[in-house]
């Protein structure tokens, strides 16, 4: 594919395991002249940017908003008006909790063209690496995917929820004691199946499983990010695991269960947030 | 990447653009011996499997099994007996209702190594093309996928799904009358905004607009399959349109609305099942 200049491509990079990106993601990746990179999930994925190209970070850490939104917009507006090519690079998919739909707004109204490339969601891929299906016959005919990262009105109607097939909580583990007490009031039972998995897809991933009423106990010493799966799809987990991560030695399975230092700040770094909010994998360079 | 000969790897093909297949599932098509292929999206993803290498077609056209999922489990066993290369590739994601935890569990039952490959799930990806973020902070913090293609007790509970955030449907054209008339008594306004794509993310993508009341009577002459979003995300979608496909001629848009003739059947063929059944896409070569 031809990459056309001016253009913003929102491309969505996947879940850990940088593999998973797409065949039409890497080519742009290849072709761009600016890319604006955060909730990065795989350093490695920088390896295929040209080295004249600019790299922008605009990470954030959970909490701590050091580039607001509206910055970004400007980033890839005047990017685009100097006639680059510009990738904007996004964990997930763009348009799961990736703030992709405000970033595409921004550029309409700025008359920027865009295009849109999905990416392997880890709602579905984490689990996937997990050994769960989201969905399989006779046990979730239906999955849905929430954010645990919501306040106030915007807030999920977890009591609907609490009926729903397979649940996928991305964004909740700091929020997983009131949310498994929330399904439970709702209705779910409390011996439902739970997994969370901190650092999917890479040499680093934790599973940790539990049922609604135990799971929060067991990942008290767990830090975020992680993806949460509810559901009787997790029991299919002892059946279908398939990915072995490396065994971690001690020291990464320190780093795993407590805070990471601050790595040395990446080029052009807006803020030294080293850590994926979503996938939890190291953003340093 | 290095594919280990005996092991069945289940890949995600993506939605019907060829080019948002991830670049592990290109290089598994590359160095396969065995291509296992149903719900295939673009006939382009077979030319990086080698020609010496076996491609057999196991696609069914909805409502006509005629290849038993217990057959395809044989063929994936006995393939990966002979010491072969298995990929086993399916439209869109392996566990978004691809029946991968089913082949996964015959796999491990027969002792057979198996690897999962997440794809991009049509389930995001095509109301992506259609300008439609399932996510979109302050319209909806939740998306649920479900298939319309159940019966009896399988069937999802669609009163709870009612006041879910943003739902997408997939395989529910043929029931959409009775799905929207379900989801308006469970609580749902009749004036939510609905979106119908079809043959979605590919040159012949169809978009069809309305409301859970007026839905069903615009998409009568639509062929499925379709992919249907429902919610308040859908009127995102005049400000976030971006993909163009090309002008149908009078020609295409016949075979858009028509049913198609059966083209000749592809190699290998068990069935001559040409449409992909979650895309639309053509499977024949």
């Amino acid at each position: 594919m031809h990459a056309d200049p001016g253009t913003v491509y929102l491309v969505g990079a996947g879940p850990g395991d940088p593999d998973l990106l797409t065949v039409r993601g890497r080519a742009l990746l290849e072709q761009a002249d600016v890319v604006v990179y955060d909730r990065l999930v795989a350093p490695a994925l920088l390896t295929c940017v040209r080295p004249e190209a600019e790299r922008i970070y605009v990470g954030k850490a959970p909490g701590r908003h050091t580039c607001p939104q509206e910055e970004i917009h400007t980033l890839l507006i005047d990017a685009a008006r100097r006639g680059r090519v510009v990738v904007r690079l996004k964990g997930g998919d763009p348009f799961v909790f990736g703030r992709g739909g405000e970033e595409g707004l921004a550029l309409r109204a700025a008359g920027i063209p865009f295009v849109v490339v999905p990416g392997v969601t880890s709602a579905v891929s984490v689990p996937a690496y997990a050994g769960i299906p989201v969905t399989h016959r006779g046990v979730a005919q239906a999955f849905t995917v929430v954010t645990g990262h919501t306040c106030g009105t915007d807030a999920p109607d977890w009591a609907a929820l609490a009926r729903a097939g397979t649940l996928v909580i991305l964004m909740g583990l700091r929020r997983l004691p009131e949310i498994a007490r929330t399904l439970m009031a709702g209705g779910r039972a409390p011996d439902t199946p739970v997994a969370v998995i901190a650092q999917g897809s890479t040499p680093e991933q934790i599973v940790v499983e539990g049922t609604l009423e135990t799971i929060a106990a067991r990942v008290a010493d767990l830090r975020p990010p992680a993806t949460i799966v509810v559901g009787d799809v997790v029991a299919l987990r002892h059946a279908l695991h398939w990915f072995h991560p490396d065994p971690p030695d001690l020291a990464t399975a320190r780093l795993a269960f407590a805070p990471r230092e601050a790595p040395p700040a990446p080029p052009h770094a807006h803020a030294p947030s080293p850590i994926h909010p979503e996938t939890g994998y190291a953003a340093s360079l």
